[in-house]
Order: C-alpha cells, then sequence, then structure tokens
C-alpha cells in the first residue's frame, strides 16, 4: 500500500503541495473546502495516506476520519446556522466517486433550493430473502 | 438521553418488535434492509440505543456503526457484484433524514439505470475565507 499518490489531487492537498481552503488538520486527517460546493460550507474530510476509497481504509483510520466529519457538521448546524447536514461517501465510479482517495462529503443544507438533491426511486421487485442469504455468515 | 423511544420504528426493529430483514446484530449495532431499497442489497445500519442523527450519536458508538457499514459495502462488491457502493447519512428533515433514529445508508451501485441518483449544483458564490474563518478555533 502507497501512502502517497504523486498523481492524486487530495495527497498533494494533505501534503500542502497543492493549495485548499483548510478548515482542519491533525496528523492523520486534513479537512478542507470542496472546490465545487454545492452549499455554502461543503467540505471534505480525507486520511492524508492514500487509500483508494471507505471501503479499502483501515477502520482507526476511517474512524478518525468519520469523527472529524461528525464535528464539522456539527459546527455547520451550531455555527453556519445550516438546518441538515449530509454525510456521504462515495465508493468506485459507479457510485459517482471523481477523486480516487477516500473523502467524506459533509454538506451542509439550508433550504430545498441548495445545490443538492438526492433523488430516490425505490424498486418493488427485489426478493429480500435472497439478499438476506447472500450476506448470511458473511458478516 | 432516552436509549428506547416508543415512537421510532428503528427502536422497534432493533427490539425485533417490528420484523425486517436483518442482516447483522451484534450488542450494539443492527443491519437490516431497507423496507424501500432503491437498488438491490440497499441496507440500513443502525446502533441499537436511539439517537436521533449522526451528529449527535456519541463517538464510539457511531464509529461502530460505521465498521459495519464498511463490512457490509465490502461484501455488496465482493458477493453482490456491486461495482460501487454509496454510503449515506442524512441528518434532519432539510437533509431529508426521515426516521429520526440515526441510520446510515449503504447502497450498492450496479449501473446508471438503478434507483439512486445524487444531483450536484455547485455554486459559484461562495465566498470561502468567509467559511474558513467561522471554522477557525471550533475543530
Amino acid at each position: 500500500m502507497k501512502h502517497f499518490d504523486p498523481n492524486c489531487v487530495f495527497c498533494k492537498i494533505a501534503d500542502g503541495f497543492i493549495p485548499s481552503s483548510k478548515i482542519y488538520e491533525d496528523d492523520e486527517v486534513v479537512a478542507f473546502l470542496d472546490a465545487n460546493p454545492v452549499t455554502y460550507g461543503h467540505a471534505l474530510v480525507v486520511p492524508k495516506k492514500h487509500y483508494d476509497t471507505f471501503l479499502s481504509t483501515p477502520k482507526d483510520l476511517m474512524n478518525r476520519v468519520m469523527n472529524v466529519a461528525q464535528r464539522i457538521g456539527q459546527i455547520d448546524v451550531e455555527v453556519l446556522g445550516a438546518k441538515g447536514v449530509n454525510i456521504i461517501t462515495n465508493c468506485y465510479p459507479a457510485a459517482g466517486q471523481a477523486v480516487f482517495h477516500f473523502h467524506v462529503h459533509v454538506i451542509p443544507r439550508y433550504d430545498a433550493t441548495d445545490g443538492l438533491k438526492i433523488e430516490n426511486n425505490p424498486k418493488s421487485d427485489i426478493n429480500f430473502p435472497s439478499v438476506v442469504e447472500k450476506f448470511k455468515g458473511k458478516l
């Protein structure tokens, strides 16, 4: 596992090589404002070490990232005046991941006209027992 | 802080009072299939104790929930054949939260025609330094 990918923009931001609007930094985690914010305060939280996705990041480090995301979300409500917060991490391109360095979006929400829309179209043809069966003994 | 809310559907599912398609359970965390799945395998992970949102859940318990979400996402890829996974938790109605018991959506993704669409409309009028200023000394 390499920990700095010279082709990764988030590695370079974490390293300070590419400038960003940082709002938090410790020895393992950095948080900065998304360069294409969907709302006021839209932040990204990333581990300094390079891991592709949430799914491939070691638990302890993933937890440190989530703890910072939680604190940022609390500040979104307490200080920025957000009425809600979405916490989102997308794994792989099929889920909309664009930068392949694990990052958590912390998106403060203010009203229905802000920049994020999550559309759900529930499926009615899913065989629940077959899903349960697939998870059996795996977790 | 009450730990069982008799009016909360997820408290009742965690308790076994309302039946669900459970895929995981330990002493603190339960995972079950979303009753309105947007894709095959769409699961929810919740703490057994009642906390309204991700933001109000104690760190250690939140981390246990996220660890189960990570493992489910890995199985989505390894066993269910997902090409991607979205991990989402919505805090408060303004962010689309419908059940006020902290829950993480683990949504396997298969193709562009599946049931989830996340639309971003980035804003170009955001004053980044003013956001950074608001976080100063808070984190």
